[in-house]
């Protein structure tokens, strides 16, 4: 029994009479009148099932195959052959097909083989990756992930997997969520009357890490090249379509390096990474295209095709109210850019992707580097069409006076960061970094929209697994 | 200004007589009295540094270059050629030498250019990775982190990323950390007056997971081949050099399969990695096997060329039992395995690695499959040589009435699995995986035996970062 994938199956790479096996599930089973069943079975490998053709001989073809619905699990043996039918360029024909697995009540079997609401399938996450839509999203995100490892391997970056665990925020805001073993029923007080979190696991108050940059940096002013690619945490409940209280989060830092060396990786990293999409995953974004959005396909190509543009903040905000769009939210020098201004820059301004730069200190997190002219940071985001914001970055304050100063204003207390404050005490550099959402990058390659679609599990607040 | 880092310059990939720049930390320095100055960079790229040779022509040879120390970063440029030094193919005739960071206060920069306890280092994790050691370990983790996803992608493997905060525990048993943003000091009471976990962010109880497994097998019965590789969590206040409370966990999990597909698996999988380190990082594994573990290349070696041995559960004890040796935790049929006995079993019996499999259904967890004899369940462990256990697996249970039963016997609600149930109701197939601590598998590599030292940040009761 030669066992083979279907994606090897359908790929040409076996000679048409041979004897092969495919396992996996029926997506569907058609009876022809000439005492025939056709079983579309799929194992995930790629995006296309391979038609078995059930021959009424088999021994089991009344009996079993012939009671096969979706989702029944089969591992069907015969001859690949060419196939006749539209579509595909081979098939089985069947020898033997053992059935592994029927379908309890195929009634009431969520995935029946029609259209579903993506709501629908929010509540079945368990069972969703066998419909077309989430088995395709399953292979490009891991065809993106792998291709965020080999691009930083290929160019000497380490991977550096920060503690999750932590007892500090990176941005110096933020809602975190409180990782703890206390008994709730029977929380140790301190002399105080607040809560004595040296009884806790760590002896200290710990919470989940909302970003691994400042963790990073520390393997950065050691290793140069290095990124996270880890679970992050925000205990916002922001119920939008767009935000994820747990999500995964690409990180590198890059030492010796200004803004502009980050915008120059930040660039190559998205293009190698739509590229990775368009052509290991042919047939998965042939269906985001047909099915999801129209243009799916097209604004990666155009995407890659396109040198970024690079803005000022000063310059962006100047563009934006000259426009004479009327935007919900007004702009003005000192405001943080909102999805509606940074889709009109990409989108209509440019028709490209954008870097705006330089945006005001006030707006920005304490880590970043104060320019020359005392009133902005280098920091950056890069905007893409169709979705705005896809990543933020920043050159990192290497001075530690100026570090400090930046700390007094947001109110830190330097004795918590003494850590981060030796990297600029012991050989600094200028360093760069920037954050890109792994979910993000998903629903923007596969044109998804609720960000919910673009993760193995629903997870939003009231939403926790399933 | 043509940068090129230390591994590329030291590789003889840069014709000698080319003007490079190197961009790194220093090592050492050391004045010759020929009015010369031999500063060795390192910048992360490979194990060793490069030879800056610095005459005293420079015009910051005075004022900048003599007080140059441990951890300065420099941007050295100069002339790549061959070197006269011992230990070193090419060196770098400075003809400019910039400081981009001093180091202030040389005299208690914690990493002087000395041996430095690990119990010291760990105190100093934020700089730790510019020491020999730590720097070695780094870039062996990503090796080997590297080498997981290139051994599953190339077999058509798709990571998934199961969620981190979760309502479930995958052992039925096990101390988790409970995830929350209630407020301590004003916690939402019950009528029954516990607490009120619906008014919690999620809207009930939520832990960190320890272990994605049971998540992962929904992907695995909808597309064939998955695998997790993010952290995990233990709660437990095991306070051992072999354990810690967050660590990465590799789960793959592979459909129409058994434990003797399982074990293979875990036999070509564990030899590639190993390979991959002994390839790939030759310089890094040449220091461990100086100054860490004599024979930490050799094992190595020996582990790549040995089959393993495969000993029923049963067998194995009655080995222990006939060794003549005297444990500190007897053996009868029915106990767990320690380590003892496991290294026994590895190191005295065989001397290769074994695969112990067929354990006690008692003292394994519910979702393992049970064998025909009815009190042994299909389950192996991996033992190697020098560490004992460094994989756990087993066949699942696929069939519901099966598993209903073992969920029963180990007091879980069947309701809070229903999704777990599903997977069995609706085309269920045998089924299998394995679970392989990241950090246990880098320490093995590098013949560390404390597994503090096998993360980027100390992590253990009572030290959450730092």
């Amino acid at each position: 029994m030669a066992v083979t994938s279907v994606k090897r199956a359908l790929s040409g790479a076996v000679a048409p009479g041979t004897e092969v096996t495919v396992r996996g599930w029926v997506r569907t089973r058609r009876d022809s009148k000439a005492g025939l069943s056709f079983v579309n079975v799929s194992d995930g490998s790629c995006f296309d099932p391979i038609q078995v053709v059930a021959p009424a001989t088999l021994p089991n073809y009344a009996g079993e195959v012939q009671r096969l619905t979706s989702g029944c699990a089969v591992i069907a043996t015969g001859t690949l052959a060419p196939s006749q039918g539209k579509g595909q360029a081979f098939e089985i024909q069947a020898t033997r097909i053992e059935v592994a697995g029927f379908v309890d009540d195929p009634e009431t079997y969520p995935i029946q083989p029609k259209a579903h609401s993506l709501e629908f399938l929010r509540e079945v996450a368990h069972l969703r990756p066998r419909t077309n839509l989430f088995g395709a999203v399953a292979r490009v995100r891991h065809t993106l992930a792998a291709a965020v490892h080999r691009f930083f391997h290929e160019r000497g970056f380490l991977w550096i997997n920060t503690p999750i665990i932590t007892t500090s925020d990176a941005e110096g805001a933020g809602q975190m969520f409180r990782v703890s073993t206390l008994d709730l029923l029977n929380l140790p007080r301190d002399a105080k009357g607040g809560i004595d979190f040296g009884k806790d696991f760590f002896g200290k108050e710990t919470f989940l890490t909302v970003s691994g940059q400042l963790n990073v940096e520390a393997y950065c002013l050691s290793l140069s090249n290095v990124y996270t690619f880890g679970p992050t945490f925000r205990a916002e409940n922001s119920n939008t379509p767009r935000h994820l209280a747990e999500f995964w989060m690409i990180e590198p830092e890059i030492a010796f390096a200004d803004l502009d060396a980050d915008a120059r990786l930040a660039e190559d990293f998205l293009k190698y990474l739509f590229r990775a999409a368009l052509e290991e995953r042919p047939d998965d974004m042939a269906f985001f295209a047909e099915r999801v959005l129209p243009d799916a396909i097209e604004r990666l190509e155009k995407f890659i095709a396109s040198p970024f543009e690079r803005i000022d903040y000063g310059d962006a905000v100047q563009i934006l109210k000259k426009s004479g769009r009327k935007f919900e939210f007004p702009v003005e020098w000192g405001v943080d850019l909102q999805t509606e201004h940074e889709r009109y820059l990409t989108e209509q301004h440019v028709g490209r992707p954008v870097v705006v730069m330089n945006y005001p200190e006030r707006i920005k997190a304490f880590y970043m580097r104060l320019n020359d002219d005392g009133r902005t940071v280098a920091a950056m985001d890069v905007l893409a069409p169709g979705i705005g914001e896809i990543i933020g970055g920043s050159q990192r304050e290497e001075r530690l006076d100026m570090l400090d100063a930046r700390m007094r204003q947001f109110g830190l207390d330097a004795a918590h960061y003494q850590w981060y404050r030796d990297l600029r005490r012991y050989g600094t550099v200028p360093h760069a970094g920037f954050g890109l959402g792994f979910e993000r990058l998903v629903c923007y390659v596969c044109g998804l929209s609720n960000i919910r679609d673009a993760i193995p599990y629903p997870r939003a607040p009231g939403h926790a697994e399933f």
